[in-house]
Formats: C-alpha cells, sequence, structure tokens
C-alpha cells in the first residue's frame, strides 16, 4: 500500500451536501489509488469503468455507502 | 471528474418520501454523470442497463443506499 | 425516467413488518420501473431473473436494505 | 407476486441472537419464493447456489444486512 | 436448511474488537454452513474462494457487514 | 482459519479520519489473510485485484462499509 493521504484535509466535516458528495468520490478514488499507486495504470482503469454501465453503477454503491456517513458525520446538514 | 452539481438544490431536505426517492435517483445518476460527462455515452449505456436485470437489480441497490440517508435526513418524514 | 408513483400512498409508515416487507419489494420495482417503463420488458426480465438464483440473490439485498429503511422509520413496529 | 407470507408470526421481535439469524434467513428466502413461487424451480436453485462459493457469499451478505435491522430491532439482546 | 447452532454462545456480546471480528467471521461461515451442509463441499469451496480475489473481497464485504452489527451491539467497545 | 490479529491494538479507537481509513483497509486485509494465509498467494491476487477496475471498486466498497462502523465508533472526530 502506498502511504498516499486517504482523507483530504483529515476531516469528515464539510459545509455542504455538494461538498460532502465531492469527498464521497475522492475517498473512494483515494482507496483505489493505495492499492494502484500508478497514474497510468488508474487512467486506463477510468476509461473502463466509464464505459461499461455495470461498473458505474458499482461506483454509485460505493458513493452511497461514503456518503452516508459524510452525512450521518454531518447531522445531515439539517 | 467533470465539476458538474451534485445534489440538486445542495440540500437533503425534502417534503416527501416521494421527493425523496426521487432526489436517490438523481444524486445515483449525478454520481455516473461526473464519472462519463458525455451524455451520448450515458444514453447508449442507459439502454444496455435498462435491457439487463442483472444491472436494473444492482441500481435498485444503489437507490436503496441513498434513500436510507435521505429518510434518515429527513427523520422519515414521520 | 418516466414519471412514475415511486412510494405507494407517498409514505413509509406501515401498520406492520408484513406490510414493511411488501412496501420494500413494490419501492424496489418501481425504481425499476421508472428506468424500463415498457411492461413487456420488465415481464421478460422477470422470467429471467426469477430463474437466476444469483440475480435472486442481489434481489434479496436489494429488498434488504429497503427494509432496514422502512423497519426504522416505523420504529420497528415494537 | 405471489401473495405470501413474507414475515414469520408478523414480527421482528425474537428472544436470541439465534433465533435473530433463523429469521433473517426466513425472511431473505421469503422474498425468493415470492418471485419465485415454484418449489421445484426453488428447489433446482438451491442446488445451484450450495454449490456456488460466489452465491453463497452473495447470500451471507443479504443475510448480513437482514440481521443488522433484526438486531437493532431487538435491541441487540443485551 | 441444516438444523446448526447460527450464533456462537448465542450471544452478540463479546469482550474486545478482535473478538468481535472473529464473530463476524464465524456467523458469516455458520450461514454457509447452514446451506451447504456437507463439510466436504465447504472444504473444495474454500479451495476455490481462497484463490478468487473477487471473491475474496467479497468475503469482505460479508464480514465488513456482519461487525457493524457487532460493534454497535457492544457500543463499539468504547 | 489462520490465528492471526484482525484487529491492529484491538481497538477502533483512533485520533483521525486519515488513521480511521488506514485501519479499515487493514482490517479488510487481515479478513483476507485469515481465509488466505499464503503471503504469496495473496501478492499474486494483489497484482490481479489492482489491475481490474470492477474488483478496486468492490474493494472501495468494504473500505467504507469497515469505515462507517469505525467513524461511528469515534463519534466522527467530531
Amino acid at each position: 500500500m502506498a502511504d498516499i493521504e486517504l482523507v483530504p484535509n483529515n476531516t469528515l466535516m464539510v459545509s455542504t451536501p455538494e461538498e460532502g458528495r465531492a469527498l464521497a468520490l475522492k475517498m473512494a478514488r483515494l482507496i483505489v489509488k493505495s492499492s494502484q499507486p500508478d497514474a497510468d495504470a488508474r487512467a486506463r482503469q477510468r476509461d473502463v469503468y466509464a464505459n461499461d454501465p455495470a461498473m458505474l453503477i458499482a461506483l454509485t454503491q460505493t458513493v452511497a455507502i461514503e456518503f452516508s456517513t459524510i452525512a450521518a458525520a454531518n447531522n445531515y446538514w439539517r
């Protein structure tokens, strides 16, 4: 595992749902980066999954789970 | 990642379960859009997954997870 | 996305666990319907997944997630 | 969808974790039954998934999700 | 379904996170056992999934879900 | 199952989200290790999944679930 940052700014606290979604996506990507540190390899993989609806749906599941944690952490921005 | 809106109106607060489901679907689609910004590519993918029961079931899993967050945020519209 | 009802009666409140399970199934099916509005296509797909144990297991995952939300909304019918 | 019982005794309340696991399994099977009412077809499918480790693992995911709801409903039998 | 024990000691209460992980793994295995009671068949399946990274990742999803329930039951061993 | 450590330091309490993500990854890997104790086999598998976007996405789902538990345990580092 590469020694990379896994949580931008090291906090789950963000100001809005919009920022929460962006953080969810980012956190998922950083896990991929930690397992596949080669940027070229990741770029090639992005071409694969961006054109595969099953993989895109799987990605939406990941983001949904990450977001549920971030939303709870921020008390749902109520 | 394209710089697009990820949460309509930047809030999880909606008036009804019906609106909550629509938001869950929309938020999932916006994640797909952020990974695949090409509208034509997404339209082609929609034809694929709309005719593939395994992908449709996977989509229902995503929506179920997104909705659980939205429902909690809205205190289940009790 | 077809403009269809996504939550019957627009409420998560149901009287019993039995009704909660039926609602979970129904809500999942309505997401499929919103992505695949053609009733004949859905009927053909039902024949496919009803005879595919992997898809049936995936369906049970969806229902389990939807039900967790409905059960929490109803305070588990305690 | 066949009109069958989806929750035995129409309650999530059970006395022990052991009963909770059995209920989780049963509730998942009843969803399968509602989508595939033919008992012979289900028996054939059972032979398939019981010999397919990927499907068995998928089944354990379903049971884990159902059980999380049942355990919360019973306050974890604390 | 074979009539086997599904929860060791019939409790979710364990003393440490370490024991909680072991319980999560064990509970998942007992669901497999209940669906595939033949020990030789399970041993053959273990050889398959232990050498298939996709199945191993799927197994980690199951354990993660089971553990979330056990951890909540034990108030996270705070 | 090999008798290995499943939770580093036997605690879910960590100081920061960054450490929480690292713990989530580590706990997932230790489950893999417990099912596949052979280090060479795991290294070969890592080459497989690090180059397979579908498996990497599945891995991100696991980490997301593990992290949700760790984040709750730490009260989201609020």
